[in-house]
């Protein structure tokens, strides 16, 4: 039985499948118990700053989304998301206005996503900045790290 | 004896209470030997940006009092500060404007704080950047991580 | 015989001397297995931004030249590039105007190194972002992690 599967489906969240990388990268690497995810955005094609473009909600959305991105990562790494020991640590980075000043409540979109998914285990060391611009001007990019229980 | 408690006490710094987390995150996580320590700015109500409402020499001792709300943060993690074994990275977030160039001397408030503690053991790999703008219009905020000694 | 010091010879490639560090801080932390590498980047003097004094295909050619001196850094910490395991995680800090959006093409040129050097084992996580600004008004400065061969 996998409880974080069957958790993900009582939220209403299919995972995708995990995206090949464009170029001379992984989506993750493992070193040791800790797995180390490429920084990723939000699907579709929602592209501009917050304080300019987007609303704090607007943001907040695009974060959790970014989650669930990073989480089909994660369940292709590890195999399942019951071998998830811990949410180690996110960085969020937000493109933005020079004036934005709510970073830290859009960063709660992967926060509270993960926390729901997870639990306890969900909790994780984390930071976030206002980045000038961003790839393909995505709005929203988090980069994060996970603890695998290991093998044996 | 605890000689970096000492230490603190010589330099005339007062550890605050560690801040309880807003949201759904944690103020660190401990993966191994290693602590994560969620982005911390200094205390007190300064926000504005350096390069244009701040000099550099203010902005290096913004990095210092973030410093110190980092080391509230790691004793409450690892007990005592003397069980830190090194303080691994530090990356330092500068919020600033588009031809600001002197983040390395801000961040030397956080990297000098350091080596004034631990000595060689305060000796870290860093890396900082200038953010186009910070939560609540912080000046600077500074992501660590540092390596404590394993229990047994 | 050093496998990857004579594939980077074939590269034509001649590592510098690790820079110093002109305060407080170390090229590198070695905790556990994982080399953590202080930010770096291009040698020489050019300075500004991508997206209005440099282009995409410059900034690649920067990002590559941030990631030869990284490999000086870690060559001095692991003693020979053949110690590295796995090239664990990068960042890009790209210096750029608020509309440039073409961070990724960037850090290729930094990840194509690591595949050229390294091969599968170069392959890593990596995430990239806009910065406002960087010291020195640099144009590309990475921020990496490696993992070590332990040594018994």
């Amino acid at each position: 039985m996998s409880t974080i599967e069957d958790r993900l489906a009582q939220l209403g969240i299919i995972l995708p499948a995990e995206s090949a990388p464009a170029a001379n990268y992984a989506n993750f690497v493992l070193a040791g118990s800790l797995l180390f995810i490429s920084g990723k955005g939000p699907a579709g094609d929602s592209r501009g700053k917050l304080g300019a473009d987007y609303t704090t909600e607007e943001g907040y959305q695009f974060a959790r989304a970014a989650g669930i991105e990073v989480l089909a990562v994660v369940k292709a790494a590890a195999g399942s998301l019951d071998n998830v020991k811990r949410v180690v640590k996110a960085q969020g980075f937000i493109n933005s206005s020079p004036s934005f000043a709510e970073h830290h409540l859009v960063l709660n979109g992967f926060s509270d996503l993960m926390a729901e998914v997870f639990g306890e285990k969900g909790l994780h060391a984390r930071s976030v900045f206002g980045a000038n611009s961003l790839r393909n001007q995505l709005p929203v990019i988090i980069d994060s790290i996970f603890e695998i229980h290991s093998a044996d």
